[in-house]
């Protein structure tokens, strides 16, 4: 009897915990996109000002003003709640699982202060990710309603326990973040544990599921009646006429490559950190005038991305997240005599305002300027991911690279005979696929790919891909949430 | 240096094994098909013969004799070579991964009686699989691959480092059998471990990702020139319009109802080979006469599954296993006003010589048969999974209650205010899932469903049956790999 209790109880804890997560996960996202929407509707309004000079300074304000605001909004309440909330998150849970105690981070207090400040960041659209965040607010819920299930039944109270409710709490973190659950599940198990019960995978399983499965039963019954059940970044590759077996050779490079760029990633953000922490200047103005940093960094931040300037060669006007549908698009961006043309939807925000400027510039433009901003970016104040960048940087190069071979080879490959299509999509998947994996240092990317895409076939480049990416990084570099803790300790 | 070296052999080790595993899967299945091949085109000649009563004897002794001679052989090459090859596999290698030293079960004298004896196997169409044994094999190799490089390196010779090789055979081997190389590396890891070191993770997926690529490229040169990257049963089911969220319940029920099954399965499984065990004219059968056992079933087997008597009822005609492309149709199989419509090659084999049985006679016979056909014939003493069994019983049921849905929405279902057609192939795929994982207790099924099916499209409902069932399961029976290691031990 004491064991089935022991064990419905458990069940109503993982079902509480997906619930939980995936409620305010929902609830977050609603404020995000809605924030979001208003920054575009300020942008337009003020857009449509007839003198010029007044046109863009007004567009310029709302422009980079909403990101100070929120970005100085973001640092003030992290900083006023629970400073403990600063950062991914994933590296001090990381340590937890050593079995270091940094109990301070896992409050109720810090969880707020993790919520206010990634909504308000994300709701900017700042280039960083709400994974890692989301994770430690699911390692939060997983340990509080750990202890309350404890203040009832002290007999209950155990080290492993707690830990594998902590283990569930970050498998539901990513499952919410991507509507990933079985990638969430291999990924939360490959970043933080050395040793892995087995016996408790299926608790991690359950509660993503869960998750997941509330996820979508609440967005279908309040916002989208006429479900369908599409993946987050839905790609549509045809099913066996994707890619060929020659192009596999560049499939590896690219792995080879976003290997070494991983690891460049890792060391230009570790150096920057270790530069604001040791130098002067920063550290006066870290310790005295906390404020400055936030206002400064999201000023430049504005100002770079700024639409009508620097902006137009980087997709300006969307925000860093949403160009990934257009890089995963089936069509060739680059004008080839064959395969698929885009619709001018797509093709818009990469060619400047009057669609002068090379696709090639705006990608490359982008990568780079992306590449430092995301890595500053995180050196806020502010709880942030930086798993999406390397995601959407990956990405990146990936199509910049499928857009050249299909320039070179005029938007058709041949395989078995036939030719077929070319699909610079299918290099951008691979490219998110094998930077993600290659600063996380984690295989199970691949399966958070097939998640989010919503398609498996492009399995066997992916696979290859971020194997070699990994091994690279591996190589080279600690993982990114590594060379956190050894920054910090 | 010394470092580099223990490394890159490593690299090389697990190319090696990957590669090895792959050709031998791959020669394996070109055997395998081409005397099923020939046992069509046998069975075809004498289906010509004129006079009535002579091409009915003659269509039946090819039948039932090419599956008499085959197990024969199989049970007598099997018995000469090597004993331990009997079975699966899966059950030993599981003991062996417990610190159970079981030196002869990875001898490669028993890697050859498996190969022999699983190729004859497969190559009749019985209605077992080749998962386990391949695992076996892939084990046999790894480990005999690492004795090879340790009696050039004594230095690294180590308990933990041979344990660490032999789980990324395992790996290989569940990788080789459905092309599932991330699957096939979760599974593993579920299957035969308790504990698991997160730093090995990555050498299961190396040489299951180099397995996957070498079949591929192999395939490509030798056989298929026109490649397309279309998984083993490849479905087709549209994005985002296959299922709706109405649909669950009757996902959530087929996973509960499936546990139930899997634990009767695994019941029945242990109640006959006990039975064969215990029993005096079966224990003598057994010891004095054993070559009377593998007759008597595979001329039963052939009997039964003859086409023109009561094969006609359990598309008879088809290998177990090629009954799962139409389980995994798109169509709707009875005539429904709305919905797809089947073409004639999918119906023909399931409505009987005329076409006058109703499917649902197919489905029910087909499934009620081939449990305990499948469960019997896994209790001859040659090489044989269990996996594709559980897999294709699980599809025929999904199938059924698809068709059962289809007949009374009248192929349509409504989502969102629409209208859309209903797939019962998508029954099917969540069936076969929930079975396969309720009987192997591992929730991982669900990603080798995916690798095998070419679609993650449905990954929400498979996962709620998945768990559901695998928790059912759990909770009434052990699995069947420790349900074998208890009967024996």
């Amino acid at each position: 009897l004491n064991r089935a209790r022991y064990l419905s109880e458990d069940w109503v804890y993982l079902l509480l915990l997906g619930s939980i997560m995936s409620l305010l996960a929902l609830f977050m996202d609603f404020i995000t996109e809605n924030t979001n929407k208003f920054h575009q509707w300020a942008y337009d309004q003020a857009d449509q000002i007839e003198v010029g000079i007044w046109r863009i300074l007004a567009t310029y304000g709302v422009w980079t003003m909403f990101f100070v605001v929120m970005i100085f909004l973001a640092a003030l309440l992290t900083r006023l709640i629970a400073p403990q909330a600063i950062g991914s998150g994933i590296p001090e849970i990381k340590t937890i699982f050593r079995g270091v105690i940094l109990k301070e981070y896992l409050t109720m207090r810090t969880m707020l202060a993790k919520f206010v400040g990634l909504t308000l960041t994300i709701g900017c659209g700042l280039p960083l990710g709400k994974e890692g965040p989301l994770v430690h607010m699911s390692s939060v819920v997983a340990s509080q309603l750990s202890r309350l299930v404890h203040s009832f039944q002290g007999i209950y109270e155990n080290e492993s326990r707690s830990s594998e409710m902590l283990a569930a709490g970050c498998a539901v973190g990513v499952a919410c973040t991507f509507s990933a659950p079985i990638g969430g599940v291999l990924f939360s198990i490959e970043v933080t544990s050395v040793f892995f019960a087995v016996r408790n995978y299926w608790r991690g399983f359950f509660a993503a599921g869960c998750a997941a499965t509330i996820s979508r039963v609440v967005t279908t019954l309040l916002k989208d009646p006429e479900l369908d059940f599409n993946a987050q970044f839905q790609t549509r590759f045809p099913t066996g006429k994707a890619f060929t077996l020659q192009e596999f050779p560049i499939f590896a490079m690219m792995g080879f490559v976003l290997g070494i760029v991983g690891a460049a990633f890792i060391v230009v953000h570790r150096n920057i950190v270790l530069f604001l922490r040791r130098n002067d200047i920063a550290k006066m103005l870290f310790q005295r005038y906390w404020m400055i940093y936030p206002i400064l960094i999201s000023f430049l931040f504005g100002t770079i991305t700024y639409p009508e300037a620097l902006g137009q060669f980087m997709a300006g006007r969307k925000k860093f997240t949403s160009t990934v549908p257009d890089l995963f698009n089936n069509c060739i961006w680059s004008n080839t005599t064959y395969g698929e043309t885009c619709s001018e939807t797509v093709t818009n925000s990469w060619t400047g305002l009057s669609h002068e400027n090379s696709i090639f510039i705006s990608l490359v433009v982008f990568q780079i300027v992306f590449f430092f901003l995301s890595i500053i970016c995180s050196t806020l104040p502010i709880p942030a991911g930086m798993f999406i960048s390397a995601f959407v940087l990956g990405a990146a190069f990936g199509r910049t690279i499928g857009e050249i071979v299909a320039i070179c080879l005029d938007g058709e490959i041949e395989s078995g005979g036939k030719m077929q299509s070319l699909y610079p999509g299918v290099y951008a998947v691979i490219g998110a696929a094998a930077l993600a994996g290659a600063i996380t240092h984690t295989v199970s990317v691949c399966v958070i790919v097939f998640e989010v895409t919503g398609q498996i076939i492009t399995l066997l480049p992916i696979m290859i891909s971020v194997i070699i990416a990994v091994t690279v990084c591996s190589y080279l570099q600690p993982s990114i949430y590594d060379s956190v803790i050894r920054i910090k300790h």
